[in-house]
Order: structure tokens, then sequence, then C-alpha cells
């Protein structure tokens, strides 16, 4: 049942022992929304831990380490930030089928929990509990500011990106307004920090990024056999994929990943209005307008040209 | 003399025929207040061009398309975003001495200008001009919002930095309420879109970064010989210096550039708490707390080292 922020309040003010769910390969938005309703619910008088089939990021490190709370039987159970109960990770078998309010901003959500307060067209579901929390009269605390603004920051890629609502720039102007916060050390551990490894390998993926269709499409293929020449992890490429749309006249950019021989994973990118998810759909995958993702099979070359076929027939 | 907002506003609705200079080496913020401006007076009826001494960087085609602006002999002349009349260029001679107006946010402004609008805590120009124009109650267009809005995003590094006030995102969120614009596609254009020559540029210096004083240092050094063999010119490695604050326990980064044999023009910068400035002082140098510089003279070992222990003695 989808409620709004007065029966969110209502079912807040009389829980007890909650257990605040993340998804699986956290990120700063469930990071920042678990951590941050668990204040709020401290302001409230309510015990709470927030757990994740994963673990935490490092870089997250200054959001958990205030400890992800308290060891008791769990009487309440909320998710943050988690459209569908696979995305639970190990949490899945526990609690998937006990959620009692879910708090999330994709459109995508698929209703599992008893009550979902739902904002689909909010940045960040950080967003949704910043102005919960205003709405309920309760005081937003200083790591409680942090970890919100943490969320909001990082799922709108620092108000870089086209889900960056109007609401997210005014929360952030009121957290500036209001807490002594040094929001550049965030950002720039956020966005900016990466490790050498990263750095040498973004240095090497430079080079594999190839132009087709007079530029629009741009595709970097890493083979098995290339990985290990590169000395990497199949993982190690996780988040390198928006660099295949930074060519000035791409519109289109794929990171082909072969998985297992002759099995390509690739995750598409849209500069600007391709929506590549119909993209993706013709070849079986699937995804958003400018984030989208499909395998494909063959030899490098019969891959590739599977996929220079499907974008040329929609982008010209 | 420094003026406020109503005095600013008389002298507007009551010139003539102005140019409105911008600084030399163009950035987004000078350009959309330029721009902006032009808007601005256009709806009170007063015809302005936009004159810089540099071309307009081909990026901000989207803001100059519009044309800068009619040919006439200048009754007005006006400043924005220019704290020093040597910043003006080739404009100096011309205009230096005979600024009416000046629209600056640079605390180090020499107060040139007849009256000077500052307001040195504004992330940009942009915000104080964005500002006047509501004070002034005129109407800002489109294009407008487009220029201001671009200039708030670039110098405040797309509200990553320090300098970013409330008011540049309450700005925002105002923008994003009230124009049909496509705030991610200017977004793209300003922080993610390369050329591929800078992107390998970018890849080759990844592999020239060395960490001194346990990873609290990082120095990328290019020589005359280095440049010849990458085939980049010393102008290329424009921009490059952040980079060298990416790794993620450096404190101070610097990137030195051999301008002449034995002369290394250095660009220091804080990741976060370390003032450079204080530095480069030391070293005959300048500039502000997160970004500055100096020259070192010497080979390329001794120059290291005489910023190496320059840094040690202010970090350790």
């Amino acid at each position: 049942m989808f409620i709004g922020y007065g029966e969110a309040e209502t079912f807040l003010r009389n829980c007890e022992d909650a257990v605040i769910i993340t998804h699986q390969s956290p990120d700063g938005d469930c990071i920042g929304a678990g951590f941050g309703l668990k204040e709020i619910l401290s302001e409230l008088g309510i015990r709470s831990r927030v757990v994740c089939s994963d673990e935490f990021p490092h870089r997250y490190d200054f959001l958990t380490n205030v400890g992800a709370g308290e060891d008791f039987e769990p009487k309440t159970v909320i998710a943050v930030d988690i459209a569908d109960t696979k995305l639970m990770g190990g949490y899945k078998d526990i609690y998937g089928d006990r959620v009692q309010l879910c708090i999330d901003h994709h459109e995508s959500n698929k209703n599992y929990a008893e009550k979902t307060l739902l904002r689909p067209k909010a940045a960040a579901a950080c967003e949704i509990i910043y102005d919960l929390a205003k709405f309920m009269g309760v005081e937003i605390n200083r790591h409680c500011a942090m970890c919100l603004y943490t969320g909001i920051a990082t799922d709108s890629g620092c108000f870089r990106y086209d889900c960056t609502t109007p609401r997210a720039h005014e929360i952030a102007a009121e957290m500036k307004r209001s807490y002594d916060i040094n929001f550049a050390r965030i950002n720039r551990y956020m966005f900016e920090v990466k490790s050498r490894g990263r750095m040498l390998l973004e240095a090497k993926f430079a080079g594999l990024m190839e132009e087709y269709l007079g530029g629009r499409l741009v595709i970097a293929a890493v083979t098995q056999e290339m990985m290990g020449n590169l000395g990497v992890s199949f993982d190690e490429f996780e988040g390198l994929a928006p660099m295949t749309i930074q060519l000035e006249n791409t519109e289109v950019g794929i990171l082909m990943k072969e998985r297992e021989p002759g099995v390509f994973r690739c995750s598409f990118r849209s500069a600007d209005s391709v929506n590549v998810s119909d993209i993706c759909h013709i070849l079986g995958g699937g995804g958003h307008a400018k984030a989208a993702g499909c395998t494909v099979e063959g030899n490098l070359e019969s891959a590739k040209r599977k996929l220079i076929d499907a974008v040329a027939g929609v982008i010209s």
C-alpha cells in the first residue's frame, strides 16, 4: 500500500526495535538513508540497527563509524532505497516477506512492503527522509544531515544529472545555512578521490575506446585475454561505463566485458537524448533511458557488430 | 567606490550603449556574467556588446551564439568577474582606466572602477547578477538563466567546492522550477566532455604522479624533454593540476612544468585543510588557500627537493 508523509509519521512514532535494510552493493543513498533514518529514530527514542548483505565501502566510514546499532530481535522491519526484495541479497530470505515500511524513490518499486512511502520524482531516498523529518518536526542532527546530504549528492552526481530536483538544491541550501559540515570534503571523497590502481586502470581504459558511426557511438571492449594482460579482474571495471560517453560527439557509449568466453556483458550509457533502454530491449536486456544493459554472445567482432547495428538502427 | 544593489540598479537603468568586458582566458563565470548581463540590459532596452581579449572557447557556443552584440561607440564601460585591469588583456589599454561599473566576487578586487558591486562571498559573479536582476525586478529570460546557471555551476565545480553558497543552491532550485532548460546537458559539457587528445593526455599524466611524505604529497613533474616525448605543449597541461590531489591520502599536490630549461612553474593544490598559499609564499609565489603557485629554479631533482622540503615544513 502506498502511503503519504502522515501515515509514515504515525508508523515511525509507534514502531519499536527497528531493523533498517539497505540494498546490496550499497551506495551513498542507501547508506545515507539507513544511517540518517537511524538518527531520526534515535531522536524519537526508538532503537534501530542498519543492515546490509554486503560490507559498507570504506569511503563511507564517516557515516557508518557511529556503529550500525544495538543487537536486538527486531520488532519492526524497514527498507530504504530498495525497489525489489531481491536487492536485499542475503537478507531477502530473512526479511523479504515482512517489510512493514519501505521508503523509496524508484519508479520500478515492486510495492512489496506493507506500507510504501514512494516519491518517484525525488532525486534520492535521502531527499524523502529529509522531507519526512521536516514534516514530523523531528530535529535533524549534524550526523543525520551529513548522511542525508551524502545520499542526495551521490544519487544526483553532485547535482549534475537530470534527476536533480529543485528540492535537492533547496535541501542542500538549508543544510549549508544550518550545519557546520565540511561539504567540500564529502564531495571530494565521493567524486574525486580514487586509488592509484583505479587511476591507472582508467588511464589504460582510455586507450580502449573505439569510435563508430562517425563518433556518435563509442565502444570499449575488454576481453578475458585483455583483463589477464592488464592484470585486473572483471569486477574492477565497475563504474567505468560513464567514461564511454566522455568524448564530445558521443551519443551512446558501451562497455563490453567478456564475462566468460564468447559472452559479453554490455553496459550502455546515453550522453543525452538517445534512450538506451530501448536499444537494450531489442537485444534482450533492459534498464533506464540513460543507463541500460544486455548480454551479447559471439566472438568479439560479431558481438560488436550486433551492438553497432542495433545502435545504428536507433540513432541514424 | 563600493556600492550596493540599489546604486547598481540606478546605474544600469540610466546607462547607454554599454560594452561589457570579460577577463582573458575566459571561463564559464565571466562568459555567463557577460552574456547574462547583456540579456538584462536588453530587457531594459539598452544596447550592449560583450568583449574579451581572447576567443570564447568553443564549448560555450550555446551561450555566445546569440552574438556578442551590436557595433557602436560605447558610452558605458562595465567589467564583470575582473579583479584587476591587467586581466583585461588587450582591452586594458582601451578601457582599463574608464570602467564605470565592475561586478565581481573576488576578495582581491583592486577597486579600479568608478563603482564596484563586490560580493566576495558569492560563489560566482553570476550569482550577484542573478540577485541584482531579482532586486531590480527585471525578467530573467531563458537564455539569461542558462548563462547565469553556467557561471554558478562552473565556478563552484558543480556545487562541489567550498565556495558553494546556500544562495548558489537556491538559485539553481529557482531556475529548475522556472525554466525548461536541459541543465544535465550543460553540466555534461562543462564537467564531463573532453577531447580524445585530452583523455589520452590525462591517461599519460596519471603515470607521472609520484608520492612523497608517505603519500601526503604528490608531485607530477613534466620536463621539456618529456613534453617533447609526449608530443604535447606546455599549454596543454592547463587544468591538470587538480589531478594531483585525486589520490586518497594526498594533502598537497604539485604540478611542475619546466617552462624553460631549469625553470619550473609549479601549481599547488590543497585537498582539504593545508593552506598552499602559505607554502608558495615561502617559495616566492602566492595564491589562494586551496590553489596557489610559484616558480622554482634548478635541475629536476633539486627543484623537487625544494618543494618537498617546503611542504614537509608545513604539514609534518
